[in-house]
């Protein structure tokens, strides 16, 4: 249990997960507040690698740094080995990021789905979570949070699909879903 | 029931609701995107009108416009005279900007608690959303959807609170919520 004190200290562990659509885009508005402020945010995007409207306009905002760590499509079926190297190249690279502590901001995008492809384990991620620097806010995004994960968090939200446009055969558009 | 043609050829009505966090902030993280696909976005804030930190960014993001229609504070019991008058003209000059179609995405944050709160009704919003340009997409944000409301929208995703430190006490950070 963590004292009064320490909770008004340390950096919070948020975590965007479930079926529905918003987990990346809330963190990017999160991204974007608190750039606002001043902060300084690094995205590390897991397993992801295409190209996102939203990657035209962030590098242009002071304080935002991203950086892919996919290759280009999502996994289908099981990963291959260039999938798992560019996920442990980002878990070493966002490590790093998070220890130092020079980033106020860490968003660990799609981290939930490298775990459920295992990319790389709870474990290796919870590592690098409690190394990080004490002021560090980290978020985490993707379908399928483990419950280890959701355990230790500050913050859960559960973006949950009521109804999708999906379902009814229409495919991701430009500036609105990529 | 839409058929097929018309689903693909109109601006498609999001709702994001829920008690969770990350309504606002997928509906910015949203923006972003369009804007990065060179999109033109309005942001039509109702109820708040309070400093937030992407507002010290947003402006400055090509092709986003944002205007707050609230008092700089959330309504804690009865709607004020000048909270009903601030959310009505809001919903004027959204339905103007709705139905001149200059603008690809449009963003009605927290129009789901104007409605709540008996600022303008359902067939009032609905009347400025059945109006709209046929190609402009449309966001509704905030708690307590009306059921009316999902059985319109294409898209409805619900952040539903799974864990939130506000219950530990503690207080929203500049960057972070606000």
């Amino acid at each position: 249990m963590k004292s009064d004190k320490e909770v008004q200290t340390k950096g919070y562990l948020q975590v965007y997960t479930g079926n529905g659509k918003g987990k990346t885009t809330a963190a990017f508005g999160l991204a974007l507040r608190a750039a606002g402020a001043g902060k300084k945010v690094f995205i590390a995007q897991f397993v992801k690698g295409m190209h996102y409207s939203e990657l035209d306009i962030l590098p242009s905002i002071p304080g935002v740094t991203l950086r892919q760590y996919g290759r280009g499509c999502f996994i289908r079926n099981k990963p291959s080995e260039e999938d798992v190297s560019a996920a442990r190249t980002g878990l070493i690279e966002a490590g790093d990021i998070l220890k130092r502590g020079e980033y106020d901001v860490v968003v660990l995008d799609e981290a939930n789905i490298a775990l459920f492809y295992g990319l790389f384990s709870f474990d290796e991620l919870k590592r690098i979570l409690d190394e990080r620097g004490s002021h560090v806010e980290v978020v985490v995004t993707g379908r399928y949070a483990p419950p280890q994960l959701i355990e230790m968090a500050d913050l859960v939200t559960e973006m949950k699909e009521i109804k999708h446009y999906y379902s009814k055969g229409v495919e991701a558009r430009s500036g609105i879903e990529k």
